[in-house]
């Protein structure tokens, strides 16, 4: 490469684009449809959307509707929630200013399994996109994006908007080149298959096929990946972990799951790590994990040599997590590569590949139906990516507490506020307290199950009365007191 | 083929092992897990499991354990419930005394995606399936089997159990050789794509391998297909088709769905045959059927010319649909092909040929949760094969009327009784009163459109009520008054 180029930006054309963030958050128009990518903790475009946010400082007025999956971070989320810049809302949050503006019905909030996202995006399904906006490592010489510690939906935005802001971070290593595997499906009806036949296979390009047409403008950023807290181990997600475990070798004793596992989804938080942390200390070997964001759990997997292979979409680690990824980079290449939202949380990859989905949970009822983003005055979360792995997993499983608000409240319920997952895509639920194998079992039975292997001890004898008057008042496949089968939140509501 | 085989039993090892149905019903013993296919009108061992009752009514005791996904008919279902055989139920059911006993705890029923269960038998998730009963058309010369109009589970029955009985049903012409493709996936993590690229591809053999020594009795038995009415078109379901038409023309204007739709999944019953007679009028040509059980309204469709590939798992038709197919069964055959369930509900297909999904419901609340199963008394059916089709379709439509018992009940309520769909997995609701498209929309605005359009003008003012005093009351992002959502079930069940 000569000198005069540029490392960052290769295509000279687009060298002519760039500009500053506040020339570039001035190509954003009032009723705009932007998306664009990032996690809590990386990969959001923060120096163009901080300088949205200085034009309604400035005074200006207008509202945007923003589609994002990752969710992105505060500089994103909280900040044009707080100058009130957001209409309609397409993804994931996970941002407090957000998720109360939307509880508020400030904020128009559609919450879809994520993976559902780019394909519905690319078939015009949602009002279009204007403008994509995305960080990224570099611009190849064609005028292509190399992303940077996300991918998520960002190859869909490119292809189906109408321009292309890039910001570059220069806070990334250019060694992130090589980590990202971009492949986009055809439409249907008339596409092939998903070539994907392990883990840690490539299938595409290393960057989001874009031309220079696309990007009508560049923006340097130097943005640390210096937030967010690695989760604390607390000994309720020990026990979760240890319940998890014991039944892994029990099922591999009984033939039911090989010797290395099969591919395992995990989300993030303190008992999706413990679970890591568990994995990485057992005696197995040639794991791997095909999820949608990785965490620090999954570089202390790869540390300790029992990682074959992980795939996702983006990287939500703590700030020790990037100092530690940054420093090792080319080992961690070596078995992590990020792919498309809808790549990563493919139906097709999912079951090809047998993956073990372990998802978290709000509250679960005693039939097995799975609250995962509800408590009784709003949403807290979204589906998230549980959706495409819960339905199509080999073994869809849910970890959570059995109770939350220092023990007051029970997460195992009559009947679930809002069901994201039906009774239909659980298998396995474990808490502190042990684990239910609902496989095969009837309503009635996967009631006791729960309510013995998962419920805590305080809450039993509430949970075994009501499933036993619902049985004898009301009686059915799956016996519920109408009046009663929300009574628990609604005595939480009052508390 | 020398005059001495047998055409219908072609191994001459097989020959040796034909016996009675008492014979072979002797086979079954008390506490056996018993794998069988057929759907309510046809492709049932009737033979083998009528004389199974007989052992009941000559004052013998035993229970089994029955796997069957079709539901099977009467004979089956119906007949094994009466004498109190069947204990535990796995799959699909639709008998009205089977539905009794489940209600009443009799029987212990698992309901889940049909689908799901194949792979399931064959990965162990259940007890071990001692016998697969399976009807048949023929036997090839190597002892594998010519499924008759049903495929099903058949496959991983007969793979999974210990031993087979095959019953050869003479009423089934021996030209349905050649309309079944048996393609049984790997166990995972190591294996290939499903590469059905089109609807009518053919990927595999055109028998259930099984080998001479799997089966251990075959019987003969003469069961004719005479069972089953045509459905009857009445106003509102015209209605519904009329609204599902205009939006697909919609669509096409915009570009969205391609000049001959995408591969259709139909359920069965009126609502879904007044589509298909649409079609069949409408001036759209190369329509494709990708489906589980096919109706009369298919037969329609190929008759009409303008179905060029359907694509199913068993037929379920009227005595008089039967009588068409056996006459026409060469031409019907260039365009029907019978696949496993797991194949002909595969996720990784449904997807990649981009399914329009039309599934039928109970109700479905303000929100787009779909209840698909359950009355306030009881289950009515079964989740059915409609969660891989409404997870994974490119859009998931479900049709309704807006009220039952003559206009007393609204199928649009506050809240489902039961989840069987959640709000995520629902783009389109359509009743006669009109269509309601939900793609894009936050759940208030979901809950305006759908109030709007599909539900009955006499239960509009309620339901608006309950969503504006929610609103108001508790707001949310999904608002609900915890000690009301389930009001209109109270009431109904009172009256």
């Amino acid at each position: 490469m000569p000198d005069s180029i540029n490392p960052r930006i290769r295509s000279r054309v687009l060298s002519d684009r760039m500009m500053s963030t506040r020339e570039a958050a001035a190509l954003i128009k009032n009723g705009m449809t932007i998306g664009t990518v990032g996690t809590p903790t990386s990969g959001c475009a923060v120096g163009v959307f901080k300088a949205l946010v200085e034009r309604i400082e400035n005074g200006e007025r207008f509202q945007i509707n923003l589609y994002a999956s990752g969710p992105p971070g505060h500089e994103v989320d909280g900040l044009l929630t707080e100058a009130n810049i957001i209409q309609r809302r397409l993804g994931q949050q996970s941002n407090g200013l957000l998720r109360k503006a939307i509880n508020q019905g400030r904020i128009r909030f559609i919450d879809q399994p994520l993976g559902k996202y780019p394909e519905r995006v690319r078939a015009g399904f949602f009002s279009r996109v204007d403008l994509a906006v995305i960080e990224a490592t570099a611009i190849t010489e064609d005028g292509h994006i190399i992303p940077s510690t996300s991918v998520l939906d960002a190859p869909s935005y490119v292809l189906s908007a109408d321009a292309t802001i890039v910001e570059i971070n220069t806070c990334c290593p250019l060694e992130m080149e090589g980590i990202h595997d971009i492949y986009v499906p055809e439409p249907p009806p008339n596409r092939r298959p998903i070539p994907i036949m392990h883990t840690g296979d490539r299938i595409g390009h290393p960057y989001i096929p874009a031309g220079e047409d696309k990007i009508i403008a560049v923006v340097e950023s130097h943005t640390p990946y210096a937030s967010g807290e690695p989760s604390h181990l607390d000994s309720s997600s020990k026990a979760v972990a240890q319940h998890l475990m014991e039944f892994w070798y029990e099922e591999m004793g009984n033939q039911r799951l090989p010797e290395n596992l099969l591919p395992i989804e995990v989300g993030l938080g303190s008992t999706t790590d413990a679970v890591l942390r568990s994995l990485a200390v057992s005696g197995l070997r040639d794991l791997e994990i095909y999820s949608g964001v990785l965490g620090d759990g999954v570089l202390d997997l790869i540390d300790s040599g029992k990682l074959r292979a992980a795939s996702g979409t983006g990287l939500y680690l703590s700030a020790e997590g990037y100092k530690r990824f940054f420093q090792d980079i080319k080992k961690y290449k070596e078995t992590i590569v990020l792919r498309p939202l809808d790549i990563a949380d493919s139906p097709e990859v999912i079951q090809r590949l047998g993956i073990i989905a372990l998802n978290g949970a709000v509250e679960v009822d005693i039939y097995g139906h799975v609250n995962g983003s509800h408590v009784p005055r709003g949403i807290v979360s979204g589906v998230g990516g549980g959706g495409e792995f819960a339905h199509n997993s080999f073994l869809s499983t849910f970890l959570l507490p059995s109770t939350r608000k220092g023990g007051t409240v029970s997460t195992i319920v009559p009947m679930v506020l809002h069901v994201d997952f039906s009774e239909h895509a659980v298998d396995v639920i474990v808490t502190e307290q042990g684990l239910a194998d609902l496989r095969g079992l009837d309503p009635v039975e996967r009631a006791y199950a729960i309510i013995q292997h998962c419920a805590h001890p305080t809450f039993r004898p509430l949970l075994e009365e009501y499933l036993e008057r619902a049985m004898r008042e009301r009686g059915g496949h799956e016996p519920h007191l109408l009046e009663e089968a929300l009574s628990f939140h609604v005595r939480t509501d009052r508390k």
